[in-house]
């Protein structure tokens, strides 16, 4: 099922197989592909790497689809929506039905021996990104809306809120660190080539924190919301005779009920949609980096440590 | 904002007002009113509780809006939905715009000194249920479709994958044990009058666990089920010629790819959908179960336990 | 090095061996020895259960030492100490020599086949009450010392100290409501015997909740208390004329330095002492209550739960 | 209580008060002394900075004494306590009883309006060692000795404490993620002046994950150690001739007894002694760095990112 190549000719080669899960690829002028796992001896076929253009002829994006997509298909308005401006992270199953890829656009072809530092790099520049710079960037957004969302109900100085906002803080600003100390201890590699990648104990340390932080930051912004989140009816009620009146008269709080609306969309779209597990899974499933983690560790200089305060001698 | 009494006639009274997330309240033969907190002296007029009828004069029903209502009115298929036989909770802003109640139907008219304690009792009813009763048929589901869908895979011996499973039951049994304690340990409320009421200190502490622990059982489902849970396609794809034999091809797993998708598909409701903050604002904010939650306990004693470890007098 | 029978005489039998963690062993009239664990075929020297008088020929105690034995030896008055009254729990590695174990006390001798289930009966109680009752006496105790150090310091009021006051309450009664829960769905085992046996699913949540929820609690009080329940100076120095106005002017609060010390002592014991890792370990350590669990929970029923809904016929 | 000037001399001042939690200051040449919080007019008596030789006059040191205190007392041998090479950390009250300071050694006197930004640079330089520096070396010591632990017992391959290393790696190493970002992102202040100060959100961020994660770190650490890390009997027995041969048989794993108990010792100071509190209240308490942490982070910004998403216009 992974992509793999199927026949090799003078001017290039053909390739089948599926891709799951592809952020934008549908919308992307080239996509490249790399194996997805570190392969071995025998399994040639599946170590190749290539870019190929939007639409090549074989290929088929088939769109996610869910809650949201149906919502969009339907909303009149952008600002109906929950991220209105730059809208949910639409991914696809892309497959390749015997796709020509001509040889000047292939850069891996059998050198399973490369597979998986070529996938340790890709893996660590995601890692340091996805987790610990794009989802803190996330969280700016929630962070902000619950504070509009706690100031437009007059609850922003209520101990526990203040605390859910700071909360939120130190959670995002730990992964944003962790962004930073992977960029900052990143290494040239190799030496001398001018490539500098991210550390790898840092990156899927960001990773990991996000992975969890996430959830809770969700959970923290939801309880600041309030059910509103979930129950809210929708924007076009604003403008039907029959409802305006009672939306605008019980909706409202410090603010015109649509503002108050408009920041509680926002915040339905970050706690009470698929942001939870999309962030889990996003750059790899947070067990990979699990055993990423513990690869990357200096295990024996932490027991060189501990063997030398016990005074144990080997 | 708040319902309440504008007009006291001979017989019965009008009332104005908004009650925010009903759930069902649109489709219940009777909507039982009563007053949303405890009330002083100078509040009669929001002191009233009442039954009214389905759809009585002056009363709007306006309904929640959100991604996954917006799926259900474009579904060809309710097996294309995430919870297709049971749906999703459907609440409504419910509007009161002068509506007559006859006296037969009123059961509470100005007397605030009793608005605390009817609405302690409900609440305490509602919290046994809600948090440790309810959500924990609804973390049997979401187990049960977890498991499925890590045996579908053939990830179910994985040891992290047991330990996911194995945490979501226990966190969804302990909600479970606390909605049991708050039933064995109630009280017949008044002595004499043959109605019992759960335990107060028990009960809310069955609807705080329930809340954390739901995005807890969350970020488990989410975690075994994989990325797909975000990023599937349509189930119309399996009936499209030009992807469906791709679909079947590249989703089938243990099962074909029908099978793993329904079960995807379910767990996208519950994971990736409107239940974290929705459990965890159903039954009243947790901020103020914990108010409660201080109250019930009995600090006083503890304290005196304290002191005569300490051998303290006072 | 586990008990075991090294000869089987007409009169009884000779056992050798030592078991560990002996929690009061020494202090106790007879020991009641269990295997420690479910035993094959050809292990039947290990099936042996029996009870024996206190130092009888052959056994050792050998008792645990820690800082809290040493600062018990030094002390010149119990209340110097933690938990002056009932003091720490002492355990001891318990030897036995080829200790002569006479017929009339030896309840078990190779029938391996019923160790599994004699030692589930032990853990069933026990995990019940150690993790459900026992350690909620001991909240109890940990809370009532915290409200204290709270008032005898004037933060009580302060809404992170009545939140940290109301976490403890939750964490410490959803494990209480564990144990109800554990014995209002207990069984009696076997039908008709008159014995009824705690609920094996509840008593294992039990347990696991209050190994993850004791050092939550430890946390919690740690905070409450401040730096002093490290940093405080001996008791001692309450006498001794070159210190003893310091102590009195700058060690009191609410109350005179005394009390405040012993408050102050009594949360030393809890939350900078051993239990942490003996709460954690006590009746066996987490993880075999995560298999227990995983077995006791019934996942098939909750997988025919999700295939209804789901519309998943096999 | 706290130190402030009692008599202003032409040649110096008289102080008097006392300083609490004194980490090392007995055994320090010099006391550099400053304020404990942010002053206000009329406060000028307190806002006072100096320098203080060793056992000035009028200076008492009252130690800390606790559990360690006593075991350190009685050893006979310094491989028989937690932290061998190191010990615990010595703290004292700190008495000024009209102690003279000569004007050359006064920094600060009477100018209460920088008192809060003094306190501020010295909070934020200590916040970022405390918390993501200094603890991420004893959490390594931890690591360390928690995985040898596991090697002497032939564990460290079950996947529960694999992950239970990796978490704790994970936890330490987000902490020393933070400790970087705050040298990194730490500024001149004030410009020109050639010192640079590190950055205050992530000081705090540091302090704060540390206080939360080490109490993690010793959890998941007393897991995998064991019960013999809270009943672990004296060293002494090792040499004792009745109990020498038994300890020699049973405490023995893939490493003789005294090698297996040493790290089981290293192991009970950091997971069954001071350290929860200790590095929960080190460099101040917790609930004031949420407080610092809210005021450095840029609500605003965040407000206005979110408003732009939201499409709200002021």
């Amino acid at each position: 099922m992974y992509v793999h190549v199927v026949q090799r000719r003078s001017d290039g080669v053909i390739v089948r197989g599926a891709k799951l899960h592809q952020s934008g690829a549908f919308a992307a002028h080239e996509t490249v592909v790399i194996p997805g796992g570190a392969l071995r001896k025998g399994e040639e076929d599946y170590g190749v790497a290539f870019a190929v253009p939007n639409s090549a002829k074989g290929i088929t994006y088939i769109l996610q689809f869910n809650p949201l997509s149906a919502e969009r298909e339907q909303a009149e308005d952008i600002f109906h929506l929950g991220n209105p401006q730059f809208g949910q992270r639409e991914t696809c199953l892309m497959v390749f039905d015997d796709v020509f890829i001509p040889n000047e656009r292939v850069f891996m072809c059998g050198e399973v021996e490369f597979s998986g530092s070529l996938i340790q790099r890709f893996a660590k520049t995601h890692r340091m990104n996805c987790g610990g710079a794009c989802k803190v960037g996330f969280a700016d957004i929630i962070i902000g809306a619950a504070q509009l969302a706690a100031e437009y109900t007059g609850t922003e100085k209520a101990p526990h809120i203040r605390e859910a906002i700071t909360n939120m803080i130190r959670i995002s600003e730990a992964s944003h660190a962790c962004a930073i100390a992977a960029a900052v201890k990143g290494k040239e590699e190799p030496p001398g080539s001018g490539v500098y990648m991210p550390d790898d104990l840092f990156g899927n340390v960001a990773k990991i924190s996000t992975a969890h932080g996430f959830w809770q930051i969700m959970a923290l912004a939801g309880d600041i919301v309030g059910g509103l989140v979930v129950t809210m009816p929708s924007f076009k009620e604003l403008k039907n005779p029959a409802t305006k009146g009672y939306m605008e008269k019980y909706l409202k709080a410090a603010v015109p009920a649509e503002k108050r609306m408009r920041v509680t969309k926002v915040l339905q779209n970050w706690t009470a949609g698929l942001h939870g597990p999309g962030t889990w899974h996003g750059a790899g499933s947070t067990q990979a980096q699990m055993i990423s983690l513990h690869r990357a560790a200096n295990l024996e200089e932490k027991k060189r440590i501990a063997k030398k305060i016990a005074g144990i001698e080997d």
